[in-house]
């Protein structure tokens, strides 16, 4: 379509000052999709006069999964008035282009002014994969909403588009609900928690940046906690997990949390979790064993009911579901056809899900699990969504990939040098078309290291890239050499 | 003096949210200060309409070393409007009134509301020492402007009132200096540098905070990278440390960086280094023996020589001098009486130094390095300026005390939870009368475990209080458990 095109200039007030220059950059392109506008940048180039153009073509779109993300970037060379023109077809590739844009800007120590090297420039750039995530888990440690939004920044800025959202598990349930008010008892403190319009405004503030938020609720084992206000949640109380599933307040609860999220989650996925459930416990607890019985369920059976039932309520409510491999591993033909099944255990699990016809996101854990710490940049790097699979149709089952970073270890103190920079080398993976990712991660080495020190500039938290995650510098030296 | 009052309002902006509601407190009091105005700042309290006015005496002060921080603090329990009042002689004192009635505010989750426990409340505070300093080095990893800024963001949170930067050191040299523009030659890259528009922007960042910056060139040691644009500073390229003693351009260059400072860094002190010279190089290079024998020095006659000329220019720019510990205990009846001792290496210098008659701050490396990761929290607690000091006229001479955050394996990165809370331990032995300080700091674990999660609220990597220096979270579990 072709759509209308809006114009409006907003000069930079670059200041003669270092590092301030490539963040001016961003949060002018960040003020941009925000008030959903097209723009004029200017900017001194060389010492010339470079303006920056932004012509979006399509009207202003809602965020979803699948928008187009492709921008095309054109800084000239010649000419008295230099205009760089982004076009794009929606404003998240204006972001995107904005996001590049930022990051051939150089500042001149000499001439105190913004340049961009190597002109003429011309970037024609789209995602591989239209879901590119990092998993965040404020169960285990409870996350300040100012630490999520800076997490929220730092995505954009390797062009990540989908934040995790792990918002509750066995140990503690810091989110309010306003259908059931005591769920967030399980709170770890009254100051440990999020209220309903902490939680709009994430979702707010991450669309912003064009970053969808994906909720998880992880039934019915990892919530534990969920029984601190609601004691009938649990079996018994010897045996609190997986939640009761002969117990129908189980499920009108688990509606009430979807209908809940349904007013601020607008991604069309949510994930119902449904890994690692021991249900032993439902066995041995007399009033579950006769709810089995009955059924004529034993306890697998139960597990499979249970992680169908919750996919209707989800469905109910608009929703698409993803769920965690164990459901696909232990009754994939069962699950909805609108699974995604998230891979997490290992690799080679992909190739089984695309064969059976359902979606996939890779997250195996030897390669893209950011807790831990012993997996260095390059295995992040080389991990390959498609290996294995050469059917395009197939390849096409597979939405893409995402890295978490699971809580038990990670709170506001540590939680942006165990991302960053090790995520941005699956960033790239997940963005890049296969045939312009180098096989030799030598050949990213240098990229990223400036990458790391351009987050270190904009305020995050970036670990040296040498060395296990997080580790600390081990020696006096230049950032690009750590 | 009763000096002039002045009043305005500001309403809070207060949003239903957990999380930014002290920040938001903190933003009204920094824009306070800014702003050189008095302000009604208005509040709900328990449901009911708190208005807290604040007065400040005095006249709009420029900050310096001694100027009275004091401040009262009353928050009443009755009436139909209740009025918090601080009131202080200078804006300064008003900025830690404000700091505290931050910290006395809390979010209640159920009415949405800023509440104030605890009511009636009366505090008269003022600081114990009137230097509280915190040392960041940027020589041997460059940090970022923006992580500068929210470091002095941090210090202003716990009181802490001298940022001492020690910019320049043997690895890299980042600070522009007009006069002898070579010497920025000696960062590490283009990218990890500091124009002196940047320098400039940190202090002017760090008095609207109340927090002065002391500014240090460590010579003559300290200093090989000085030599990068400028190699006559070196006895020979063998022999790349101490500065060349027998040069006159080494003074020139002193005299100009000093003279370049001044422009920029108006507090009354400036720190000339002068630890860890190992002067072998110059009775090992010709030219400089040569020199020596002619004037008729050893090499620890000539470490005296530089350090007592380098304290002649600063002292003609209108400075006073501070100067590590090593200097004393080498020829400290030949140090300008205008001279303050830092004490790094060890416990027991501050009493010797006061018995010369000369100022002192304590920063001994057992307590009150941070680098020293395994320094526990009740180490930095516990750690006592005055020990062995009884005389009141002797302890006056005790300015007070710095930890120090040494860049070895500091960057951007980590700089943060290396710091805190640690330095929040020293900080209230800094602030607190002897009298009031708890013998035992389990009586002070809670308090600062709160202080630890409030810096995690406002953005600020803060690590566990648990364990040695920036642990990560052994377990889950909530904030205040770590």
């Amino acid at each position: 379509p072709e759509g209308h095109k809006l114009t409006s200039a907003v000069r930079f007030e670059f200041k003669a000052t270092n590092n301030v220059a490539e963040y001016e950059a961003l949060l002018a392109g960040l003020r941009l999709a925000k008030e959903m506008q097209v723009k004029k940048l200017l900017v001194n180039s060389d010492s010339q006069l470079v303006v920056s153009q932004v012509n979006v073509v399509c009207c202003p779109l809602q965020l979803q999964h699948g928008i187009d993300e492709s921008y095309k970037l054109n800084i000239p060379a010649h000419g008295t008035l230099l205009y760089a023109h982004i076009e794009a077809q929606t404003i998240y590739g204006a972001l995107h282009g904005l996001q590049t844009f930022s990051q051939v800007c150089h500042f001149n120590i000499t001439t105190r002014a913004i340049v961009v090297h190597q002109v003429p420039w011309t970037i024609v750039d789209q995602p591989r994969f239209p879901y590119r995530g990092l998993l965040i888990d404020t169960s285990r440690h409870y996350q300040p909403l100012l630490m999520i939004k800076k997490v929220i920044d730092s995505m954009s800025y390797a062009k990540l588009n989908v934040l995790h959202w792990h918002i509750v598990d066995s140990q503690s349930f810091p989110l309010e609900i306003p259908s059931y008010p005591k769920l967030w008892d399980g709170a770890y403190s009254i100051s440990e928690r999020y209220t309903i319009e902490d939680a709009a405004e994430i979702v707010s503030y991450a669309q912003r940046r064009g970053i969808n938020v994906l909720a998880e609720i992880d039934v019915p084992g990892h919530a534990l906690s969920w029984g601190i206000g609601y004691p009938s949640l649990w079996p018994s109380t010897d045996c609190k997990e997986p939640l009761d599933v002969s117990n129908e307040f189980t499920f009108n609860l688990i509606d009430g949390i979807l209908s809940d999220f349904s007013k601020i989650f607008k991604y069309k996925f949510i994930h119902l979790g449904g890994d690692e459930v021991n249900s032993t416990c439902w066995e041995l607890t007399p009033h579950v064993s006769k709810w089995l019985q009955k059924h004529h369920l034993n306890s697998s059976g139960a597990y499979q009911y249970f992680v169908l039932r919750a996919q209707k309520i989800a469905l109910s409510h608009g929703y698409e579901i993803i769920n965690w491999e164990e459901t696909f591993n232990d009754f994939g033909n069962k699950l909805s056809r609108k699974t995604v099944v998230h891979n997490w255990l290992g690799s080679g699990v992909a190739q089984k899900v695309v064969a059976a016809g359902l979606r996939c996101i890779v997250s195996n854990q030897d390669a893209w699990y950011l807790d831990h710490l012993d997996t260095t940049w390059q295995n992040f790097y080389l991990n390959e969504p498609h290996t294995n699979i050469t059917d395009p149709k197939k390849q096409a089952l597979i939405l893409g990939g995402e890295v978490c970073m699971w809580g038990e270890h990670i709170d506001a103190s540590d939680i942006e040098q165990t991302i960053w920079p090790r995520a941005a080398a699956a960033a790239e993976r997940l963005w890049t078309p296969y045939n312009n990712l180098p096989k030799d991660p030598a050949q990213v080495a240098g990229r990223l290291a400036h990458f790391r020190c351009l987050l270190n500039q904009r305020g995050v938290a970036a670990a040296p890239l040498a060395g296990p995650g997080r580790a600390a510098p081990e020696e006096p030296g230049s950032c690009h050499m750590q």
